[in-house]
């Protein structure tokens, strides 16, 4: 229903404004601690009268969460146009990944978390395209461990779940508002990701 | 209220059972999208009868999330005396961090994202304890800088950004049930997150 429905509801001004409060109070207050009614009074309709707009609450959410992967998604479409090297790749994968945060960190928070609360044919398509994603991550790293640029001693695993970690939690901490824009956070960011912390030159071990 | 009742509600079964229940619920549905009524249910008490354990909803996040940082923190004073270098620190702290989370991922997942839930006076006791986790990476890193061991040029903010992200990230994909231990999880993510993936000896460049 949603599938079908999709342009329609987005084309509309009233499904905006929904949208837009429905991200709000999800991320205030939670997906499950938010009701049709409190959306309904945000945005001034009757209960009612919200679905000339949506199907369903769960439809706006997976709206919110699918929306935002796809920005995701299509930055690294961007990103795989750049360069053949793995370490410039996995680098503007980094900047890209810190852009779509700074755009919207309230939405990337709900993004990240609140999948959960899909319904199981809806969160499987969400998986799906974090599994898109993802496997970016993975191949860059395997690309680059082959080309010898990459440490082929570590656990590609724990290097891909680090990364994605450390991106994935950045709109936790990320201010729009801060002094610097996210295209330095993203260069600083991917300089400290990709080195690690550890000088290991250090004659005395490491 | 809490603060003076804590003792006397965690000595009760009555409170262990439904302090299991809460974070079972709490996990599924969220905090906001569980009530009191779900809570005694689960529980198999009548909603008044849960006032003889608890003194709120507010309370019960507040003691599963609470609990859950002491734990973080508590960890850490064991590493803080295991050694002096700052490697041996950090890494020992990435260990450590995994063997909590690995202790019980459901209730870690709540500790890192359902605080936004608290009110402002337990908020702010529970991000002063989480500012104290912080600050030993901070410290630690400081250190190693400070010995030569830890790399200069990177943003420290970054650095410990980066770190604190891929270990909070860590309850979204650690499993239990996988065939590596916590120990072995933590060895190899603490080689990953501190080496970084970038061959610095790299000649072309990197």
């Amino acid at each position: 229903m949603w599938n079908t429905g999709a342009a329609a509801e987005q084309a509309s001004d009233g499904y905006t404004t929904i949208f837009r409060e429905a991200t709000r109070l999800f991320g205030e207050r939670g997906y499950t601690g938010t009701s049709m009614r409190d959306i309904a009074k945000a945005v001034g309709m009757l209960p009612g009268s919200l679905y000339a707009h949506i199907a369903s609450k769960e439809s706006l959410l997976f709206a919110i969460i699918e929306g935002g992967v796809d920005r995701f998604n299509h930055a690294l479409d961007d990103v795989r146009a750049t360069s053949d090297d793995p370490r410039v790749l996995l680098r503007e994968a980094i900047k890209a990944h810190v852009r779509v945060v700074a755009e919207n960190p309230g939405r990337t928070l709900i993004v990240f978390h609140q999948w959960r609360y899909l319904g199981d044919e809806n969160r499987a398509r969400l998986l799906d395209k974090r599994a898109r994603y993802e496997h970016f991550f993975t191949e860059t790293l395997r690309a680059g461990v082959s080309a010898g640029v990459f440490d082929a001693g570590l656990d590609a695993r724990m290097v891909v779940f680090g990364l994605l970690g450390a991106l994935n939690w950045t709109p936790e901490w990320f201010s729009p508002d801060g002094p610097a824009t996210a295209g330095e956070i993203g260069e600083k960011l991917a300089d400290a990701l990709l080195n690690g912390p550890l000088i290991r030159a250090d004659p005395t071990g490491g």
